[in-house]
Parts: structure tokens; sequence; C-alpha cells
């Protein structure tokens, strides 16, 4: 696995910093990574961002006229928009022509996109987000899902997210034997709301993961999961309050911090030290979030990435590849539906 | 206002720390604040939690012969043990003996006993739970509600929410105008789930409040909103999430401020300024969380507390008390009703 070179179709219009830094991103993960790269959007627009030095041969660029802005109903843009580069990167990937697609645009739109042109797993009901958290344990990650798809899931669903959760942590993670919570307001199989109670035990009766029993809000980043499920409006909420925290804990640090001589000798010293601190604190430099569930590798990036996300989030895609976690999640998948079938 | 001494009802059983601690955060009380403080519960306990050189003709004792557990479910709790500290404690309100009960125990328990003893305040169907969170600017906090007692909310509970915490912000927390924001998915009114879509418009047409939009997670912390309304469910997970944050946060410094000679100077040089960035983060700095629209003040303290955190939460209970938020609140309400009857 691995061996082969992956090739990732890089939405080039997606995002707040699109197409400049999308396409550096690209252009640094084509250099550093095992990666061909297809930029799909305005050819024009993709040049003018190439760097003087860019030899175009070396760069492949596919045309999509249009773009899925963020400000548009996502369903609705996917569908009066086939030449929309979500569209059209999703199209190399159902035609074999790319093996994933990274997109910092809409993440309502990469879903849509995927839905249509990709379709769904066999046995998934709806697709999932799933994000990566840093947790306080430095080599540890957890994996968040949905954090934003499904405002309103049904058991069911988040049963299908926690399997998808799984199998992506123990394949691509390498987590031998992820352990598995349901995100909740207490630690008894009781608490929470009426979704939260049934999902308990539809979990605790999975003998396909490794269900440890519900996270609270403290346990998301205490290292003691590697799977964390909830609904995408929990989700959501969570991830963009971390998201947010990086920044937050760098300038309180940068204002507690002393000024005048003592701070200029403390920080001076502490410098390369607050660099590791930023590292381990702020959710972007962790990467994309992944859309799970759909017939095809998904990574999407935060609307305001920059090159270092953009490849990361190429970086994701292609470790995805790597360890074939679709054909591995659809297989796991067919047993269990010859189990109960 | 602010000028007679209040009398504030401790259950002193309530907590991981209980007695010890809640006696400790009490006396120190007693002693920095204009208040009286009635200590709740087993008399021996207490006394054998009195420093040696406390007078008992100094603290009053309030005896109740039960205690309601952690792992006790709470209504039953609040029904069968009518002795325990806090069914004792929020009957002393009730009889005028004091003006506001404190407490670390069992969140379901205060709120079960407050709605049993006190009752709601007329046109409130539930009443919530509200936690001061502090934000990115040093001098402006946010009130988050509810952050655990219902965990299923219709949009009309949220919207009492909404006026219950804008009270309050208002009149104990002084903010002139009080930013009111509906936890959300996404900053455009159809974005959410059903309820948060009906919600953002019982909010535009409110006229009470100062209601300026959704808020998203990132924004909890931003300062650019006074009061976040959301249900239980999302709340307590937020909550729980930041409470772990401070803990989290000191120990990536730690682990990440250098050791040997660059470690000693930086951190010999930084110390006093770790101590405010501790005190900035750490949310158990902040005190306790208010529990809205019951008949009477009560103040939850974190199952954690210790004594600093039993102090502010009784703080807090006497700027309640000392601002007639009650009061106020009701009359409110009372003109709200004459609007719309």
């Amino acid at each position: 696995m691995g061996s082969t070179c992956v090739r990732i179709a890089v939405d080039a219009m997606g995002g707040d910093y699109a197409p400049g830094e999308v396409v550096a991103g690209a252009l640094r993960a084509k250099e550093e990574l095992d990666v061909e790269v297809l930029l799909v959007g305005d050819p024009q627009e993709i040049e003018a961002s190439l760097p003087a030095n860019a030899s175009l041969n070396h760069v492949e660029i596919v045309p999509a006229e249009d773009t899925i802005f963020m400000y548009e109903d996502a369903l609705i843009g996917v569908r009066r928009k086939p030449k929309a580069s979500i569209n059209v990167a999703m199209s190399l990937v159902k035609q074999g022509q790319a093996e994933a697609v990274v997109s910092a645009g809409h993440s309502g739109a990469v879903m849509g996109a995927a839905l249509l042109r990709l379709g769904r797993l066999t046995g998934i009901d709806r697709p999932a987000i799933g994000a990566i958290f840093p947790t306080m344990i430095a080599s540890k990650q957890v994996l968040v899902l949905d954090v934003g798809a499904n405002v309103d899931c049904r058991p069911k669903f988040l049963e299908q997210f926690a399997m998808l959760g799984s199998a992506y942590s123990q394949y691509v993670l390498g987590v031998p034997k992820p352990k598995v919570g349901l995100l909740n307001i207490g630690e008894e199989d009781c608490k929470g709301n009426d979704a939260a109670v049934r999902t308990y035990q539809m979990l605790k009766e999975n003998s396909h993961i490794n269900f440890v029993g519900n996270a609270e809000g403290r346990d998301v980043l205490s290292g003691d999961f590697d799977v964390i499920v909830c609904d995408g409006f929990v989700g959501n909420v969570l991830l963009k309050f971390a998201e947010a925290l990086g920044n937050i804990v760098l300038q309180i640090l940068k204002e507690e911090l002393p000024h005048g001589w003592r701070g200029q000798i403390g920080t001076a010293v502490l410098k390369p030290n607050l660099k590791n601190i930023k590292q381990r604190i702020d959710h972007a430099e962790h990467g994309g979030a992944l859309l799970l569930g759909v017939n095809g590798i998904c990574v999407i990036g935060h609307g305001s990435s920059q090159a270092p996300s953009i490849f990361n989030a190429i970086r994701m895609a292609k470790e995805a590849v790597d360890h074939q976690v679709l054909q591995r999640i659809q297989s796991q998948y067919q047993s269990l539906q010859h189990e109960s079938g």
C-alpha cells in the first residue's frame, strides 16, 4: 500500500483564500508527498496564482466554469451548477481519473456533490463529517463525528457514524481497537435526551465496535476515546469552539506574558516552545475533516484554509486512499449485513 | 442596594469535597463579604470541618439529616428525602430565613428541590441553568444558558431563557443592553435544526431583548455576545468541554515549557504571568452556575468545587440578591403579559 502515486482532485475555487492559498498548498503537496494534484477551477485564475517558477507542464489544471459560493443553498447550487468546480472534482473520482477530492469550499456543497456524483456506501443512510481533534496526550487524536452534515440524527444514523469512525480510526489512524464513545451529558446509560438513551443501547449491542460508554464534554480532549459520536449540531458547535481556542489561548498568552525587560528575556527563552504550544492547541494545524459514508474519499478543509491546511488536507486524503479505507468499510458492512440478513 | 447583610443557605453536604471545602469557602465568604452563611447539613460533620479557631457562636448550623447523592435519581431523591440538606436549604429561602441557596451537590436535585419548594416565576415554563464563561476580552463575560437543566427544548423555552439571561446580564452583571445570541451552526437565519430556525424568528420579534443573531461555536468566547441561548444538551457539552480546557492548556504549557536551565530562567521570569493565564482560562475561577426561572436565587457550584469556588458561588448569590434580579425579571414578565394579554 502507498507505493503508487495517488491522484487527488483539488477544488481550486473553494475557500476564503482560493485559488491562491489552495494552489500554494497543492503545489507543496505535489512536491513533498507522493501525489499528483489536479487543480479544478477557472484556468486563468489558477494560472495567475501559480508562482513564477512553476512550470505549467508540471501542473495539471482541469477547467471548471462555475463556483458554488458560501452564501448559496448547497443542494440547489450543486444541482443548478453541474460545471461548478466541486461537481467537476467529484466527477473525476467517479470516472476513475482521481482517487480523492479535497475542497475548502462550502461543506454542504461538498456533501451534496458527493452524494449526487458518488453516492453512499451500501448500508449507510447518511454520510457524516468527521473531524480530528488533538488531545491532551500529544501522541493521541480523537475523531469526532458528525460535525455538521446532519443536524438531526436518528439513533440508527449515530450507530452508522460509530462504525464509520471506528473503521477510519483503525485503518487510517492505526488505532488497534478504537475506543468509541457517545457524546452525552453524563456517564450513566440513562443520561441524555431520548436519542442518546436509545443510541447507547444500540452501540452497546453492536459487536463490530469497541463501545466504552458515554463521553462528556470534558472527555473529548482527554485522550480516553479514539472516536466520539454525536449529532451534527452539537459536533459543529464543539468543532468551531475548539477551532477558536488556539487563537484565544495564544492571544491570552500574548497579553499576559510580561512586557519590558522581563518579557523580553522570558519570551526570547521560550520562543521555540511557544511555537510547539501553538501547534498542539491550534486545530488548524490538524488539517481537514473527512466526509465518511460516501463512495469516495473526500476531505473538507476549513473555509479559512491557507496553504498549510490545504497541504494537510491533501495528506489526509492520500492516507485514506493508501489505507483503502473505503474498501475496508464496505466489506465490513457487507459482513454485517450477512449476519443480520 | 447591597447595604443589608444577605443571608445565604449553603448546602454543606453537596459536592465531592463536602463538607470540608464547602465549610472553608463559606467561612471565607462570611469574613470577606457582607453575608451571613447558614451551613445546612449534618451538624457533627460540619463541626468536625470547622477550623480549631472558629467559634461555634459565629457559625450558624441548620441541621439536615439526609443527603442526596450524585448517583441518585434527582427527582426521586428530592421527594423521598424531605430532610435532605438541599431541601432544607430551599425551605429556608421559602420561609424567608435566607435569601439564596448555594449548593455544589447534584444539580438535578438542586433544580428539583427548587421547583418543589420555591416554584417557578410566573411566565416561565422551565428553569434554566446559566453559566458564566470568560471571553477573550479580559473585561467581558458571557452568560450561556441552558447548560444542563433541559435536554430537549421547545422554541418557547429558549425564548424564555433569552429573557431570563438578558435580565440577569443587565441587572446583575451590569451590561446596559445585553447582546443576545442563539447558539447555532451558521450565521444565517435559515441555519440549524428545526428548533433553531423557529427560535430565531421568535427572538427576532421579541422587543424585550437585544437579539443580534446566531452565535456559532467560535463566537462563544469571542466577547461579541453577552448572553448565548441553547438547549441543555449542547450547553452542557460545551460547559464541560470548556471546564476541562483550563487544565489541558496548563498541562500543555507545563510539558512544552523547556526543562533545564532555559526552563528555569523562562519560568522563573514568567511565574506571576502563568498565574494570570490560569485565572483567565480556568473556568473554575469563575464560580458557579445560576438556576434561573425559579422563585428564589440558587447558585449551583461544580461538583468538584473546592473552597475558592464555593466562595465565588456565594459572592454570585449575594450579587443576585443585591441587584434584586428576581423582582426585576418578574416585573418584566408581568409587563410582557400585559402587552400580549
